[in-house]
């Protein structure tokens, strides 16, 4: 048997700051806190390494679980250069934007009073569904601003983009990434209550969304790195669209993946980062971390090590 | 308290039958068993009341793991109305329609050595590459057959009716389907081997898949049924997709689905159906089950009590 | 790479009985499909070959879900040559054995509500605190009965069986057990309804329960079998229990344990079984399965098979 | 609908304390942050108001995962005023009280070459078997020094606390529990590799435990108590017994638990602590905080705060 790290015995302190507690689970190396700690090094490395390209991947409610601000910054310091999104996560940034906001409800919630009371629920977390009236009108009027010879073919990615060009908060993620250049993939745009009221503008308005256009804008991401990084916040569709378009450069270097899903069912949301070499999508000698862990507890951890690390560069 | 049925203690013999077997899983009507012979009512009831139309979503390696034939024959005896898939199910499709086949491995596999010897893995699932290879050349030369003006704008949705016409394996499920002119919903198609292909194809040869058509085949759907019913199988795209278009009918009216992950992280995958109601995917009178089960387990005892129920009526 | 055996695509009927079903399970051979397939086989052996002592460990609400005749059954039958469980699931095997009843309850119960009508909840099982006073008059009447000097010094693998002769139910896996003089191993008895009943029976009443002769009736069972095979119903002290004892021949022969706890967090019950083996719990060339999956669900569709198997024999 | 609070937007910053992090988990007030945020002003509140007696109950892997120091401390700073264990963290923390460590191994082992090498696996924690032979040796010594008349009839914790008398390494937390006062409750210690071992040593020496003197200790601890918190790590019997002493006193004040247990399988391990109120194991108007994530990530947190605001009081 190869020398083997003992796992050193935890000590916490008062005042101590999330670094120092991250080093102390790092320290042990076993379970989840040794977890944390590896993806805690390989997320300050893909931020500090220029060499990197680094895909954020975001599925589940990132946006209403308060995890707005945090995209944001990480996309206006340049740590992350590729958003890989569900729609929904857009949809929500949009709607904060206009000034709607997420409220702290209840899983325990009584959900034919909520439908009366035209609130939607998202596990404990509740939006009126005002919001989303405010948000088809002022989309609405933000697409057709957009010239109609454009729309005629048109990515999510540029949709998007041009869609955050419009947006005045300058807490959107959409306004940053647009501001940045930083495109925003959304595969499954379409699957998004936006999607669906793009469907009801295209009725009578001249719309096209050409998804293989984002294959374009990811693949020349893809293609021009000199490094991959990514990081997974869930799986579906924005795991696998990330990390199989990286297959046509021989995998990523580097993956952290947060998730609560389990490999047994089979699904991709819950697949191994090992079975992800098989494909070709993290490279063999690739590192590779995977966090069983509530992506709201563990990424806030991991991003306040990666920016102390950064800022002591 | 109102009256409370009592859980009757099972009895289990030799030569039972699968129907008489749930059976004594419904007597018992708590956990996971319980679960199971409610389900199966439900879902006969869909298979047996002319009134439903019957959307079956398929997410996780449902295909690979060796559910083709079963979704097939929901199909062919009309049980199943609208499908509503991940890109990579119907991939799996067409590569067995093509006489590859999908092999027993391991989870714990040696990924590195499956990749030299060009193996992909799914969970404990093994495939060749050289499917995808071989999928690559037919399906280019399908797409060509396709008439041009025809590729110009085109649904996920009429393209894989067009190439389900073109599989000559008469299991597949693309070629049932498009027999029996079920519509086959793949809202992120482009997220999959065939999308990435496509996306080749199209660099030279004409190809835009406009996915607000595929809305357009889902709500035809959704607007004449006189009742809904939605068997999920898995979440993801589908599930959220499927459940999204029928809030425009203020919900459908019965629902299951089979999944292993969990509701607390807040992702809709695992989301239950309660909050399913507050959003209107759901009627607040609908009935709803869900299965926490892995999906080859619960569905075929599922379908084989409703298929017994549906040869009595 | 090996020759690997292909997926069989599974073929439903109406009519077909467990075992058919399984066998199309068993075909394909991938997910839990496939565990359901492999367990059902091994535990067919187990059942079969006379060279098997058979150990059943059971954790979670065993009795109360509607388990306690298929518990019974198989000791009956000689299918089960050890028992090892909780105190609760023998506490509750009493309780029915007194006529008392658990109900069809659900998970989003309000539980003050029950509290004040005198429900205690398992999940969506209910009972009636009723049940457990009626346990505490007969329990001590029948503890009482035994002579003092046994009371003196008495496993609690005694206690059960003398406890077992006095119930009257003729479907108590109990009294069952006692019959068949098949040992009920409890080693945390104490921590169970039943345990604190008999501490306050012990405040004025003679009763010192000694766990370390728990481990004398256990190791016998290990010392003379000649091949262990165990199947394991849940996790906890069960689950650890029988698997150490079993450290004492070099392990287990075969393994069976159906759990949906992960393995990640480290805990004993979530443990793979090949762990197991890096402590000689299970023998290096031993066969292990394990099945991850709500009890109820999988254990009722293993055990029919394995009936009709040994009906066959 | 009652006012409800906003999701507050997250904001990280480079050398952010785990206060201030944990602080902002808490302004979202939504999914696992939310959770933690809940959960560690409730742990804050048990240290820091003296008229709370608080149980710690440990299971899984807590000693070998790096908890030992901060158990220990707890105990030594009264924040913790009883434990409830598994026989195996006391074995662990003996052992590591005897010079052995634990290592950092892989989930994905060779278990039976770890076998042939002497190892036994917990997770990813590797030890030598070796340890539990020195663990043996000591233990027997250091059990007959305890005198013979008490070891005609001992309760665990009484025996723990004689263990912890003996044991020289000033972390060990028996060594600090005994100093301390602190009983340590084991239930089930017989279910432990020292309770086989104290097995072989009544084989020719006198010892006979006794698992009602433990309720016995357990109780006083209950009756006394002005006010109860409990913090549960993982499930299991400590879990159960801890809570169900409680039902004696109309339950618990304040309740938090760690999991990554489900609750629809039905087991205590995963059940929530709504249910826990069904039974009077926490007062209807008690509060309780239910954490599903990895105990080594979410404990370190939540204790650091707890200390921090310790600190400040």
């Amino acid at each position: 048997m190869e020398e083997l790290k003992f796992v050193e015995q935890m000590k916490l302190r008062s005042r101590m700051t999330v670094s120092q507690l991250v080093e102390q689970m790092n320290a042990t190396g076993v379970l989840g806190a040794g977890k944390i700690g590896e993806a805690a090094e390989l997320v300050s490395e893909m931020f500090i390494d220029p060499d990197y390209t680094v895909f954020l991947t975001l599925a589940g409610p990132i946006v209403p679980a308060g995890f707005r601000r945090i995209i944001g910054d990480l996309i206006e310091n340049e740590c992350v250069n590729v958003l890989v999104s569900t729609g929904a996560n857009m949809v929500h940034d949009m709607v904060e934007g206009l000034g709607y906001r997420h409220m702290v409800g209840t899983f325990a919630a009584q959900d034919r009073r909520l439908k009366r009371e035209k609130i939607g629920r998202i596990g404990d977390i509740y939006i009126e569904q005002e919001a989303f009236q405010g948000l088809e009108k002022w989309l609405f009027k933000t697409v057709e601003a957009i010239p109609e010879e454009k729309r005629r073919r048109i990515s999510a990615a540029e949709l998007l983009k041009d869609i955050g060009k419009r947006i005045e908060d300058k807490e959107s993620i959409q306004a940053i990434a647009s501001r940045k250049n930083v495109p925003i993939i959304c595969p499954a745009f379409v699957d998004s209550i936006a999607g669906f009221q793009l469907w009801t503008f295209g009725q009578d308005k001249t719309l096209r969304i050409d998804p293989l256009q984002d294959v374009n804008v990811l693949m020349d991401k893809v293609y021009e790195a000199k490094k991959v990084g990514i990081i997974m916040l869930g799986g579906g569709v924005p795991k696998h669209f990330a990390l199989f378009a990286n297959t046509f450069r021989e995998g990523v270097d580097a993956a952290v993946q947060i998730t609560m899903d389990r490999p047994e069912p089979g699904g991709l949301s819950g697949a191994s980062l090992e079975e992800a070499i098989s494909w070709g999508k993290v490279k063999p000698k690739g590192r590779a971390v995977t966090v069983i862990c509530d992506v709201t507890i563990a990424f806030p951890l991991i991003v306040a090590v990666a920016l102390e690390k950064l800022s002591k560069k």
